[in-house]
């Protein structure tokens, strides 16, 4: 059954990249308007997940108040620009030739994703305004909740002109289905983007034979240099950390520089702990703090997503960087300094998706960057780093005009 | 010994992310002498080669014009504009923080080519203005011939400053250390170029474990609509096809409207066949032109890189379209025409990576661009598609500065 829909959607996205900006967007309307009118439908599909989920089931359970959210996302994102046919680039060469470089949909994108079933609408509708057609696999948890939504999706494309197949919901959570989208489903799939846990996105680089937008953890430092005004630095660090510790923009460690660590670090320890932070430091950030507890190797690499906080004091910038270059995952990172060389040479010399001075690593989100949406933040160096919206899910080519012009 | 290539190279990744513009430059230049000065030593090596092929020995000849050519080009790639550190894109968000997306390399590049040794040079000089590391292997015809000029390059880098590292070549022959680099040496590579026929693409498709830049077959197509005028038909057509018939960017496939055959097909296959073009065609076609031979199915997806040319009658735009969507390698493919809705309508929805009007199909060059190099034609959906120059062998990172924000 899988393998039909690779078909179906390569010739869905056939159609959708010579449908115009404004049938998209009614589509996108559409399924917004689907979704507040079939919540009854999705809700009770929700409960079942719900009903039979182990684990993580915060991030699952649908309500009335989410579900509202969810369309109203959707809805905003039938307001965004249209990024399709835009010209990238246009130059003329001396012998007349017009180049231009526009715009165009990538095709057909697989997603594989887990347990939030509020992505399966986000990447529907970020996917039509870009012009892609798209094949959705849920985790096992959410499936039930997916499938209703994908019912209120295709019911939002037909009322717009548009073939439902342009969205299709893989139905069932069966391993095997990951493997043959992997494989490109017979040439069917252009990218798939895995958006997920660690073995995932390991499964999916080991797996995929098509071209990956991978969706790394997030191990996130901010660097408190020597010069960082105080208040700006706990401010910033807190912020950093404890705001929202379940995104993947949060903090996990904090570097201190060691000329400043003695007056900087205690009053950002006792700002975070106050707010209910664990710290885990090395020895030196420990013997300036003794609430700080013993951070072990393996505390340099965690992705907590939990209030906890890795402290390591160093000596300055150049070990700084050697840190995150070490020990990051090309990410977020951020520096606090008022020193302006030193924030330059950061921002120039950390090689993470996002590099921030003076701000905190949770505006890693494509909304802060006004993408007015994303699918995720992607870590890979190819294509698109960083928050992922409808224009990074776009590719290019030239049209070259001429008058006869023919190559010596 | 290929698995010390790796961290090598990510080494010397991390350095040449720090070099500035001129000190590449001034590497790339140093390059080209060291490539004139060491003439003996690798003609004397590709001597060694050229007697020991079997097959396309005037692609894998050197001689000392073609060198002095090879360090032209190289000293030409020294005086390009450096990609690195623009800001493609800036803008600032209601709450003060300020957006910059900048470029940055890709870091190691593995590039596996078949058998001309000027790839070797080209490579390096555009890898390095693009500020990336290379690790090259040769296919076993021209690997002495690509060691002699990996000796220039390694001396020309440490005349600049530069570690040897930055471009190093595979020093064996041995199909094990393709795969290792499809396997991406331990995480050392970021991006795998294959350039070769179609066994080197798929075994790269197949085997891949890091991004690639694929550079597939050119199946192109030259496509005269029933408006075109017929002098300007008949010069794109022959230039198209052989002006060069061994690049990618030649017409394999000519597509005449149904309308206008009677017309325009005699004259042009007249001007093929009285310049040595074997022509192969559909009952149509030949019906029209005697001399016509009779083309079978797989003549449609031949890559002929010969006087040969394929030829079809058509009944329209959509047609052609429709051929081209189901036997073309999204490379390169024109239109000739007079009527501008037709020729843009071709433009809008050819998927290719280049697509022209009113121009031979042989433009599909870097040079003919105004990229000053190339390293190839990307046929993929991903990063970057048509010709490959330093711009393209870049990515981008965001640098973002604030003044204390914290996300609300």
């Amino acid at each position: 059954m899988i393998e039909e829909m690779g078909p179906r959607a390569r010739a869905a996205a056939r159609v959708l990249r010579g449908a115009g900006a404004e049938q998209r967007s009614a589509a996108i309307r559409a399924i917004a308007g689907r979704l507040r009118a079939r919540a009854g439908a999705i809700l009770a599909a929700n409960a079942d997940d719900v009903a039979k989920a182990t684990r993580l089931v915060d991030r699952l359970r649908l309500d009335e108040t989410r579900l509202e959210a969810i369309a109203a996302a959707v809805e905003a994102i039938a307001g965004l620009p249209d990024p399709l046919g835009a010209e990238i680039a246009r130059w003329q060469r001396p012998n007349g030739l017009d180049f231009a470089r526009v715009r165009t949909p990538i095709g057909v994108i697989g997603m594989i994703f887990e347990s939030r079933p509020n992505v399966a609408a986000d990447a529907a509708a970020i996917c039509l305004r870009a012009g892609n057609a798209l094949i959705l696999r849920s985790g096992a948890d959410a499936l039930a909740s997916c499938l209703a939504i994908g019912e209120a999706i295709a019911a939002g494309l037909e009322e717009a002109g548009l073939a439902a197949d342009c969205v299709q919901i893989v139905p069932t959570a069966d391993r095997a289905a990951v493997g043959a989208l992997l494989a490109g489903l017979g040439g069917s799939i252009d990218l798939i983007i895995p958006r997920g846990g660690r073995s995932l996105v390991e499964r999916v680089e080991a797996e995929a034979r098509v071209p990956v937008l991978g969706h790394l953890e997030g191990i996130c430092h901010a660097y408190v240099h020597a010069s960082a005004d105080p208040a700006m630095a706990r401010e910033i660090v807190v912020n950093a950390k404890l705001r929202r510790v379940s995104v993947c923009g949060a903090t996990e460690t904090l570097l201190v520089d060691r000329d400043a660590a003695p007056a900087l670090l205690p009053p950002i320890a006792a700002a975070l702990i106050e707010a209910g932070c664990e710290l885990r430091g090395d020895a030196e950030s420990r013997a300036l703090v003794a609430e700080i507890g013993i951070a072990e190797e393996a505390d340099w690499t965690a992705e907590y997503l939990a209030p906890i906080l890795a402290v390591r004091v160093v000596g300055g910038l150049d070990e700084a960087i050697a840190h995150i270059a070490r020990y990051g995952s090309g990410h977020t990172d951020a520096i606090i300094a008022e020193d302006a060389r030193a924030a330059e040479r950061f921002l120039a010399e950390v090689d993470s998706a996002i590099t921030l001075w003076n701000a905190s690593t949770q505006f890693a989100d494509g909304g802060e960057f006004g993408f007015g949406a994303e699918i995720g933040i992607a870590t890979g160096r190819l294509h698109a780093r960083g928050p992922v919206g409808p224009e990074q899910l776009t590719t290019f080519k030239y049209q070259v005009r001429g008058t006869g012009q023919i190559r010596p």
